[in-house]
C-alpha cells in the first residue's frame, strides 16, 4: 500500500504548518452549528488527489472537502484530511487523516494519522500495525470483559441527537469508564487494545471507513447500531470484540 | 532549573515503559470512584523523590502518591507523577508529569511533561517555552476575545459537584466550543495561545501548581472560582487574560 503511505506522507507536509499557527482561519461551513473547515484541510486532499491523479487515475474518490469523483477500477479512496477539525482548532492532537480503500463491499484497507505526533495505524491486506514516537507495533484488539469493565469513548457529550443521547447514556451508565474528546484517535486506540468501545453517530462515510478497516484488521468489530454495516455513515459502534460488542449493541439496538 | 528538567527526565524513564502496556494493573485509591494509580505513578514519584534527595536535601515535597516531607529551605517541590489516570490507562497521550516549585507565595515555576509525545511546556524564572516533535517555542497565551467566541476546556463533562457542574454549563453555554478528556494537557494549551479558558473543581494542590506556574509566565491567569489564590485546590479557572477571565468569573463567582 505505497500510494496509502504517499498519500499520508503527504497530508502531513500539507497540514502541519497550519497546526497551532497563529490566525488559522477557519470558514464556517454550515450556516448553523460550528463545524471549521481550515486551508489546511483542502491543502491536504488537493494534495492526496493530485498522488492519486497521478498513480491511480482509475479509481475512484470521495473526499470530505472537494466530493465524489468517479471511477473505473471498481476502487475508491475515501479521504477525510482532517477528521475533528474542532480538536484541530483546539490544537488537540487527536484529529487525525483518514485514508480508506473501498470496494463494493466497504473498505479493505486503511489509514488513521496523527501528524503531529507521528503516528500512523494501518489495517487491511493481512496488515494490522502502527508507527509511533517509541517504534512500531502490531495492532490487535482487547481481549472480552464484561461492559461493566470496559472504557468507552466518544467524541462529544451529547451524541448526535437526543435519541442517540440517550441510547449512548444506557450503555455509559453500565461502562467502568467513558471518555470524551479523542476525535477519531479514539478509533485508533481500539485498534490498539486500550479502549474497549467506540460509540458515535451522525457520521459520514470519509469518517469511519478507515476506522472499519484498521479496527477489523486488528480484531474488532464495527457496525451501525443494528448490528448492519457501518460504512455508509449515520451510527457507529466499534468494539474490541464480539462479546463486547454483543452486550452494548443489545441497548443501543432499542433507540428509536 | 536543570534539577526540574532532571525530575521530569526521570519520570519519563519510570512511566513510559508503562504506557500502553498490556495487563497494566491498577489499584482502586478511593473506596468509591475510579481512580486508577498506576505502578508507574509510584515509580516516577521515587525516582523524583530520589533526585531531590541527592541534590535539594532541603527543601520540602509535596508529592501525589508518598505524602509530604517537611524542608527548610522555605522552597517546596510539589510533584504528580501522572496528573489524568483514566487518560493514562486508556492510552490517551494527555496525561503528564506535573513539576512545580513553590513558596509561601505560591507556585514560582512549573513544568507539564507530556512523555508519550515527548512535549515539556515549562514557565517561571522569567522562562516561557515548550519543546516539543517539531521543535521549541514560546509559549504565550492568547489575545483578549469574547467568551461567545472561546474555546472551553475541562476534563470531566460533569465537573464535580452538581452545584460546580450547574456554573460550569452556565460558561459553557456562551462558549463558541466546549472540549472534554484533556487533562492535564489542556492546560499546556492555554499557555500555548491555543484555548481561552479552562475550568475544573475538585482539583488537589499538585493537580494545579505546575499549571498555574506555566499559565502565568505565559501571559494567563489562574484563580478559584472567587478570583482568590488557587494553588490550594478545590475549584480553578484557567484564562488566556484578564478580559476572558472576568468575563466568566462573573458567573462562576455566583455558585453555592
Amino acid at each position: 500500500m505505497n500510494t496509502a503511505h504517499a498519500l499520508a506522507n503527504a497530508a502531513r507536509v500539507a497540514i502541519l504548518p497550519y497546526f497551532r499557527s497563529i490566525g488559522l482561519s477557519a470558514d464556517n461551513k454550515l450556516d448553523a452549528g460550528f463545524d471549521p473547515v481550515t486551508e489546511a484541510d483542502r491543502a491536504a486532499e488537493r494534495a492526496m488527489r493530485d498522488i492519486l491523479a497521478a498513480r491511480r487515475p482509475d479509481d475512484g474518490i470521495l473526499g470530505e472537502e472537494y466530493g465524489t469523483q468517479e471511477g473505473r477500477s471498481g476502487l475508491t479512496w475515501v479521504l477525510d484530511p482532517i477528521d475533528g477539525t474542532r480538536g484541530f482548532l483546539s490544537g488537540t492532537p487527536t484529529w487525525g487523516v483518514l485514508i480508506a480503500l473501498s470496494d463494493t463491499n466497504g473498505p479493505q484497507y486503511g489509514i488513521i494519522d496523527q501528524p503531529y505526533i507521528g503516528e500512523r495505524f494501518e489495517g487491511g491486506f493481512d496488515r494490522a500495525r502502527m508507527v509511533g514516537p517509541h517504534g512500531t507495533g502490531v495492532l490487535k484488539t482487547r481481549a472480552p470483559r464484561a461492559l461493566s469493565e470496559a472504557i468507552l469513548f466518544t467524541t462529544f457529550p451529547e451524541v448526535g441527537t437526543p435519541d442517540d443521547g440517550a441510547a449512548f447514556a444506557q450503555v455509559s451508565a453500565k461502562a467502568q469508564l467513558t471518555r470524551y474528546g479523542m476525535d477519531c484517535y479514539a478509533y485508533a486506540l481500539l485498534a490498539a487494545g486500550q479502549i474497549d468501545l467506540v460509540i458515535e453517530s451522525c457520521l459520514n462515510p470519509y469518517d469511519i471507513c478507515a476506522p472499519i478497516a484498521v479496527i477489523e484488521a486488528a480484531g474488532g468489530i464495527v457496525t451501525d447500531w443494528k448490528g448492519g454495516p457501518a460504512h455508509h455513515g449515520g451510527r457507529a459502534i466499534a468494539a474490541a470484540n464480539a462479546e463486547i460488542h454483543t452486550e452494548a449493541l443489545a441497548i443501543l439496538s432499542r433507540a428509536p
